[in-house]
Parts: C-alpha cells; sequence; structure tokens
C-alpha cells in the first residue's frame, strides 16, 4: 500500500509535536512536511525533516494536511489546501462553530471562511457517519471531547432532567495552554497550586460543548463549566455531575454506557466501583469513563483524556483514518 | 498574663506538628507535652520538649488540651481530661456528629463517649456563640470547613433553591490523607496525577457538611460530593455550584458574601472578577471565597483553605481563642 | 518466526511492568506468565493473562525468564529454571558482583548459589561479546548503567588521571525505591524537596561500578558517590566530573565520546554546547550523553536514562536480544 | 524605639516579595516604599501601600534601602541613594566583584560606578567585621552563599589539598530564574524534568565564589560548578565533594564544622549521619550543613538554604541588621 502523504502546520507546538510523532509510526501514512513559526530550518524530532515556514509549504504534495495552529490562523491555509485538493483535519477553533453567529458568539470575530461552515465534527464516537470520507473535518477541543463523550449516552438515552443544569468541574495539565511561556504556566507560580480560570460560562469550549449537546438533546439546562489549571504537565480529568430525568434510575447508568461505548475502539467504561483517574489516559489515545450514582436521580461521571491525545492528536488521526477509509485505530493503541 | 499551659496529642502527625508549630509562637499558650505514638523519645520540633507517649501525658497539668488522634482514639481521652478539669480542643471526628444516631450511620461503630453529645461544632464563623468559654469543642475536617463557609451567606439569607442538590467538587493536597504512607500518596502514583475518591456520598465529611448546613436551611437538597486528591503537597480548594431560589439573583452574592463576612478576620472574600487559588492560603490560616455569578440563577462558588490550617490545626487555634476568652486571632494571621 | 516464549517473575513491581509492556509490543516475544506476590489473580495489563504466584509459574514451558525480584529472592529461581534450560535475564543484584566475596562485601550475606559466578554483566555497550547466546545475564542496576556509559569513552582511552576520585552525583526519579510506599517517598515529605541519601561510598551500586571500572582501567581512584531522589516519578541523571590524565585534552573528549558510541543504537552523544536533561530519556529506551570540557583537565560528564527502561526493563530486553540472537534493538526504540 | 525607614526596589520580584514580607515582620523597620517595574499602583501583599514607579521613590525618605534588581540596575540608584544619605543593601551582582576588572571578566561590561569597589561582600558568617556600619553592602548570591558556608569551615582550617578541584554540584528551585517566564521555567517542560545549565565555569556566580575563596586560601584548586534546575518552586541544595590535605583526615570534619559555627545563629551542622535535603530549609531564614567522610581524604558537604532567604532576602536583612547596629537575627528565624 501507497503510504498517505500528510503535512503538519504548526508542528513545533505540543499537539503538533505528538501529531508528528503519531504520524511517523502511522502505518498508512507519511510525514512530508512540517511547518514551525518558531523553530524554522531545526530537526523535526524523529524524523529526517527539517521545519519550514507556513508559507513554505506545498500542500498540493499531500493529500492530508494537519492544522494545528492557533485559531484564526488555520482557516485561510484549510481553504487553500482543500483547493489543491489536499483534505483537511484542523485541530484548531476556526470550524468547530456550525454558523458564522455562533462564530461570532464565542470568538467575537468575523468568521475568514463562513461559506466553508457548517463543517463535521470530528467527534468519531457521536458523529462517525459525516466523517467517513469527508474532506474537512474540525477536531474538537479537549474540554468538549471529554464532556461530550462523558455525557453521551445519557443523551442519547434522553436520560437528562430536562432543563437542569449539567455541571461540569474539568482540571486540566498545563501544556494545555500551549508552549508559550506566561506567568499562569511560570512553574514558580503554578507549583503545588491548583487555578480555576475562565469560569462561570466564559471559556469558549463552552459553546461548542453546548452547540454539539443540543443536537442530542434539545431540551438539557445550561452546561456550568469550571476549569481549573493542574500543576501537572498533561492529562485532563472531568468530573460531571448531571440530575437524571425522572424516568431513568441512576443504577441504569451503568449498564447503558457499557452498552453504548461496548464497540467503540478509543473508549473505555470502567466496572462499577472502579475510579477513572489521569493516570489511566496519560500518554495513552483514547478516553476512560467512570461512574458514580447518587441517590437514584443523580450521577457522577468522571471522564478522563490526555489532553494532547484523545484531546488533540490521536482524535485527528482516528479522524484521518476515518477521511481516508483506513481501520480507525491505524497508528493508534486501542483503549478495549 | 500567665501562659496557659497546653498539651498536644498526636503531635507527630501533619496537623499535630502544625498545631505545635502554631502554639510556639502563640501569645497566651504554653505547650507543656507532645504525644506521639510514633516519634517516642525524639525531640519536638522547635521546642525543648520529648515526645512522650499517650499514656504519659499528664492532662492534670495543663488547662488545655489538643487531640490530634485518628477517630476512634479521641473520645476517651477527651473524657479523661475533661475530668481532670482541662478545656478540650479534638481535631478528630470523635464529637463532629451531634447525636449517636448520626455517629453510627457515618462511622459504622457504636460512640465511646454518646453522654457527652452533643459537642459545640468548632467553626467559629458559623457558630461563634456555642464557643465562648466551652470544655469541649468538635473542629470540623477540612473539606466541611472549606465547604461551610463557602456556602454559609446562602443559607443564612435562604437564597438556594429548595430540593435542589449541592454539587460540591473538593480538591485536597496530599498532606490531608496523613502522615502513613499509603499506595495512593506513593509520589511515583500521584506524580502527574489527580484521582477522584470516596465519590458519590460516601466521605464521612458529607454527613458533617449536612449535619450543619440544615441547622441553617433545612429545605436544602443534597450534597453531591466528589473529593479528589491533587499531586501536591498542601491545600484545599473547593469547587461549589448551586441554584438560586428564583427570588434571589446571582448578581446580588457579591455584595451578600461580603457583607457577612465583613467582620471575619480568619475570611476573605475576594472582589468580583478575581478567582481564588490554593496559592492564596498556603501556609496562611484563613479561608478565601470568589465567586462567579451564572445566568442569574447559579452561582459558582471557589473556597480554599490550607487543609493543615484553616482546616485543621488553625481553626483549632481559633476555638482555644475563644474557649479561654482571649483575642479570637491570638497566634493567627488574620486575612483580613 | 516462531516467537520465543518469556515469563517474567515480580512483574507487579515498576521495572517488571514495563517489561511487560516491553515484551506485549516484542515482535519476537510472547509474554506466558507473569508472577506476582501482590496481585495474584489479577489481570496483567495490556495482556490476557492473570498474574500467578511465583511458585505456581513453570519455567519448564518458556525460553527464557525475567527476574524482576528483590535481590535475594532471584538466585534460586534462576537457577531451577536454568536447570530447565530456560535461559535466564535477571534484573535484580543476585549476579552482579562477580565473586562471592565481593556478595559479601557490599550485601553482607552468603551468596546463595556461589558456584554459578561470575556471570556476564549485561550491559551490552561494555560487554557485548560475551552476551551473545549466554544462558544468564545480570542486568546492570540505573545507577550503574548511567555512570559507566557516561565513563566508557575515557576508559578505554585511558584518559583519566591515575588515583584521583571520579565524582558521581546522581539524582534519581522516586520509581527507583520500587512500588512499596515508605516515608520517603510518600508525597508530602518528598514535594518540593531533595533528598541525597547513602552518599559517600554506602550505596551497593558503587560495589557495581567499581567492579566494571576496574576491569577497563585499574589505575583509577576511588567513585565518590552522591545518590539523591527528585521528588519526580521517573528518570534518572548522573553528573560526573573527573579529572584527565595529563596527556590527553579535555577538548578532544567530544570526539571521543561520539567516536566510541558511533555505532551503538542505544546511546546518543549530544552535539558539543547541547545538555542532556531527563527529559531526553523520559519513557525512552536509551541513555544520551553530553559533556563539557573545563580548563584543560577536567571533564564535566551529564548522562541521562530512564531508571525503569535503560536503567532496567529495556537493558533487559537489550541483553534477550543478544542472548537469542535477534536483532539487538528488537522491540525497542533506537536513540540514533 | 523608631523603626528605621526603609524603601524596597524591585518589590515585585521574587526576592524582593520576601523582603516585603520580612521587613513588614521586622520589630525595627518600617517600609516606607516598594517600587516595581510591572506592578506601578497594586497594592504592596501584607501592607498599605502601593507599588511606584522606581523613579518616584525618594531615598532621601528612608534610612536604608534595598536593592533587588537585575544586575546593571542598581548600581546607579545605589549611588543615587548613598548621596541621600540611606545605607544600601543590594541584592543584585552589581558590587559583589572587588574590582572593576573582576567585573568585567565575569559581566562583559564596563562597570558603572567603578569608584565605589570594592564594596563589603555581605556574607556575616565569613565576613562580620567588614558590616558593622558600613554604608553599602553587595548581597551575595543564592548559589555563592550556599557553597561559601559549605566550605568555609575547611578553608579557615586550610584542610583543603592544594590546587585539586573543588566539586559543586548545585540544584536550585525555579524561583532562583525570578518572575519572568521562560521557556525553561514553562511548567510543561520543567516538570519531571532535571535541567544543568551554565556548567563548567560559565555560571558567573563562579566568579564571586571564587574571589572569596581566595581571600581565605590561595592554594586552592578551581571550582568545577555544575548549576541544575529542579522541577520543584523553591530550596537549593549544593553537593560539594572536596580532597583534603594530607594532614588534616575527613574524621575530623565534624568537629571542626560543628565548632565554627558553633555561635552562628543562621548556620546549623547536622549530627554526624544525619543528611541534609531542602526541606530543611524551605521558607527558613539560614542554612543547613551535613558531611559524610569518605576514606579518610574526602570529605562529602551538602549544603541547603532557601534561594529566596538566606540565598536573597533573608540574608539581606541580616545585613541590614548589621549594618545598623540592631539584633543580627532581628526579624529573623535562627537555625540555632
Amino acid at each position: 500500500m501507497m503510504a498517505i502523504r500528510a503535512g503538519v502546520y504548526g508542528a513545533s507546538g505540543y499537539a503538533g509535536g505528538e501529531l508528528v510523532a503519531l504520524l511517523n509510526k502511522h502505518p498508512a501514512a507519511r510525514l512530508v512536511f512540517a511547518t514551525s513559526g518558531s523553530q524554522l530550518g531545526k530537526a523535526v524530532p524523529e524524523s529526517d525533516l527539517q521545519f519550514i515556514a507556513h508559507e513554505d509549504a506545498r500542500p498540493q504534495n499531500v493529500e492530508a494536511v494537519f492544522l494545528a495552529l492557533p485559531h484564526g490562523a488555520s482557516a485561510g491555509i484549510a481553504r487553500a489546501a482543500l483547493e489543491e485538493g489536499a483534505k483537511v483535519i484542523d485541530l484548531s477553533a476556526d470550524f468547530r462553530m456550525n454558523s458564522e453567529a455562533a462564530w461570532r458568539e464565542w470568538y467575537g470575530t468575523a468568521h475568514q471562511q463562513p461559506d466553508l461552515l457548517p463543517v463535521p465534527y470530528g467527534l468519531p464516537e457521536i458523529n462517525r457517519a459525516q466523517l467517513h470520507g469527508t474532506a474537512l473535518v474540525a477536531v474538537p477541543g479537549c474540554y468538549p471531547t471529554t464532556t461530550l463523550l462523558g455525557l453521551y449516552p445519557l443523551l442519547l438515552a434522553k436520560a437528562l432532567a430536562p432543563g437542569l443544569p449539567i455541571v461540569v468541574d474539568a482540571k486540566s495539565g498545563a501544556s494545555g495552554a500551549g508552549r508559550t511561556p506566561t506567568s499562569m504556566t511560570h512553574l514558580p507560580e503554578l507549583y503545588a497550586n491548583l487555578v480555576p480560570y475562565k469560569t462561570g460560562r466564559s471559556h469558549r469550549h463552552v459553546g461548542e460543548i453546548e452547540q454539539e449537546l443540543h443536537k442530542l438533546d434539545d431540551d438539557i439546562g445550561p452546561v456550568l463549566f469550571t476549569p481549573h489549571l493542574l500543576p501537572i504537565d498533561r492529562g485532563l480529568l472531568a468530573s460531571i455531575t448531571v440530575t437524571l430525568a425522572p424516568e431513568f434510575n441512576a443504577a441504569e447508568s451503568q449498564a447503558l454506557y457499557e452498552e453504548t461505548f461496548d464497540t467503540e475502539p478509543m473508549v473505555r467504561v470502567l466496572p462499577a466501583g472502579d475510579q477513572a483517574t489521569i493516570a489511566h489516559v496519560a500518554r495513552r489515545d483514547g478516553c476512560v469513563i467512570s461512574l458514580v450514582p447518587v441517590l437514584d436521580r443523580w450521577l457522577q461521571i468522571t471522564s478522563v483524556t490526555d489532553n494532547l491525545r484523545k484531546g488533540a492528536a490521536s482524535q485527528a488521526v482516528q479522524n484521518f483514518n476515518l477521511m481516508f477509509g483506513l481501520t480507525e485505530t491505524a497508528g493508534l493503541t486501542p483503549e478495549s
């Protein structure tokens, strides 16, 4: 089999670096170029390539383009690559909102390529049908991936109490904030600390989470989201607390989740009584979920991912596999 | 002024050690003995004393006895000390539940000194009137202190929606688990990890939290409590999410909290827009709170303490001060 | 090709766990059993096996036996396995000393299988000739591996000043202390700390280091060894300072090291000016070395490994490959 | 007693912040102004002051000026303050070298106030006589303080072998690198890592260390210095290995050190067999030292300080006390 030629934009960031590592060991992909704004001319790790400038990349030479760029920097490159005939896997936020209005609401600017919207949302466990063979995919953020997988079975089963809030208390390792040094991620500031940030509904990922939830159940209440920065390098744990619909008993959840994810290779539901932790997923490609029913009416869900893997690069590869008709887990280590 | 003579049982544990350090610098206390099961004969840090066995301590020689012992080990020593005329500040759980039935429900055993119940619950900000001059006090645990202070103004104002759950997502440093090495606190296991434990309503502190909440407002819903072990040494952060009563708007919360805690020296409410973090309270004696109103009807509260200080030793000293008619903050550093 | 059947004793410890993971992905090995004293009956991670008791293992069913047991527990099992015809890769200290006298000097007890001594010392970069096809190998400890590789080119070139001390300041992650919780590795004790231990020449690895150094150059001075416990989970960094022989200038070192390790797949010498750190080797299979010449006569060497990989499990696999005539790096990721 | 009025330049950096905290609790000092380049107008923690610009400070209003500024920024301000009659405690490097030539050698620029050189080197345990009542003092850096105290008794006793190297392997918490975020101190880069830097003799503190050593013994060999950045926030541990003069046996060291530091309040020599760690000094004002004699001729010394305290702010206060004739430990917690 001929390997699919791929290029990565933004390959020296944390997500881009993970992506390069995954593509290097992917059985059906070959990395052809890797761009970087800051590492020009340096060797790409575990590769014979050197980082090149974004503008020196030639998307016409590849079948697949991965965009691991800041939001706002992706949309134009995506269009150009599509026009050259490449398929595009965008890890930025640029195509995650389904309409220009929604983009404007959450990002506060005009969208650069509104005619491309809506774009399939690249969460295969929920949205697989739209991803087979598609030319452009918007890979979800780390918080949405972890949260949406943690809630999906309840939404499918219409098991959430209408109108009541979904409380998502999420904690992320500092690599989620990217490679650029800031005061917030300066080790003496974050060490031995725990820092809630963009609380309430101010984190932009809330828009993406609610957009996808509403596609499944339009009666749900608001997402109350509290992200925290953990004093560790990677991993993401979401503690989700929901009120269940009267006709659904919390004790039924375990079976519901196990059944829903039974055939999903990248999601593992722990046996009742086991508790998901970040160690379950660090440097792994999937999502792990555990459940605690509370007093019949409530459910506590713990959903964990590696923010740079299932929350970014591994999910991008999973999408790539679907877009090119490969085995969905090619180049990845299944969770189950 | 004559210093009040004090003894500490369990002085080589983490809370006991903090207590010894606080008493050593207290202007009106003098440490007379310090017991330890494991450090017999060794020097008590920053003191001329040596650790003695519990049974060699002479409560009759002191006016105040602090008990920093595991639950079950305190009650008998407390009674004996009371009979010798000493006042007793118990940092264990032994006297926190108000009835033998409640004790049995949460701890699964018969209470050893049921006739001493109920005992004043030593959270001065809520319960100060009962603490002045009393002879025995049950110092709250670290999770209840942080949670109850975070909720108190809303309860006072009857601002919580009746029957709806109070979601408490709490994260504690590993010193909260005590000095005994375990697999859970073994550095290679906890490093770079985050570990939810005793989720749902299985942590015994839930009993104590609900008992005290119900004294203030009997219409509240259940506490849904998710404690996590952080990969750091100390500090406790509780993210609390509540639904407000219809007649109360979330925007009113900031003023309510500021007013409620205005004269409290050991509690600081951050200005609107500031976010409490563990760094605000590490190695400090008080509690810091910040608020985020969400869509009028919900409130996200962040309440932080040092689990060994306001969550244990500093609060014990605050109680001691009240019991002996001293300035409430003697030996402590006020937060405001 | 038929896979070589292998069994692992002590498979639930940290080194044993890494070994299981490496064997699971090894192209020419198949894990047949895994023993554990503490995890009996539980599932072996990423495998269909369950942990069995040491005494229930059947070495006669395998071609290779890996022993990841505490020292003293290996020697007898090794002999039994040899007698059943299996080759034995021992990760414990039991066969590292070349004579019973040396064993007694450093371990203070009689050796249990003295007639098996001396056993080839499994550091392929120094000792490869002895390892091809051999039936029993003593895999070096993590400190000796890192130190000996850091010094090897100088010894080969007789470049060390005779009689002058070799100063080894080594720092290890806490997994090096094993999986059993202790006060020293209790997170609240080690967090934010750095702990020298077994300083001077009291660490048993000094015996093994000097034994191997003297085989290469009998004129060297003593090893002054200061191990430290780092507040991290894994990785080992040795800072080695040596005085060079008068006829050798420090500026020649870079070329000497590059030449010596030129064909070694598991050792990488960094370009002059680059500095080795633990991040270079964490979760990797090899050793990375960097050099700083100082004032012509002295050399500072930094040698880093992952203590559980090149310092234990990966090196065991490298030996296994040599013993069975496989490609030396089968199942491993080469450093260069 | 009238409090001595003091001003701090650079009060929002890590050392400056510690200094403000120490002065706030100092019994004989009163903070009158605090300058900052980045926190203009914000409240100075635990104070009624606001940060002002450097140029708005009025040294004529204070008796003492502390300079916690980057090197190069101090010298001019120091002269101006001296001319206004204030005494100056400079925590920067600007006055640490005794001659302009030495400054130029290590810092590569012309000195801005060469006529003020030499300035007393503010290490009271070695240099107390010069500090009483003086008007300008150069407070040593964190590495020199820890190293010089670790070596001082041997130098006094002429116990070092002439010409042989002094190996200093030092490890510092990340606050030593200052408050400005950099890639090196970005949490995802430093977490779980250990990073040697400025090895050999390239760290500027080598100049200051050797200058002071040579005043005590001109026959010593070179300092071979390997600083490392630890993945923790604060604390500094220097592992020092030396060869002793033939007439001095390593076994005599313990008594020598105990005697030398017997009356020093800010230095504690641990009993033989105990090992100094960073936990001994974190957030404390002094230096702790432990010794391991090796084979008669060598000595391993562990010297630890908090880099922001005895390595910066506490030492500045100790100097301030001497300059103003106060009790040397006023405002500090003695180690012994």
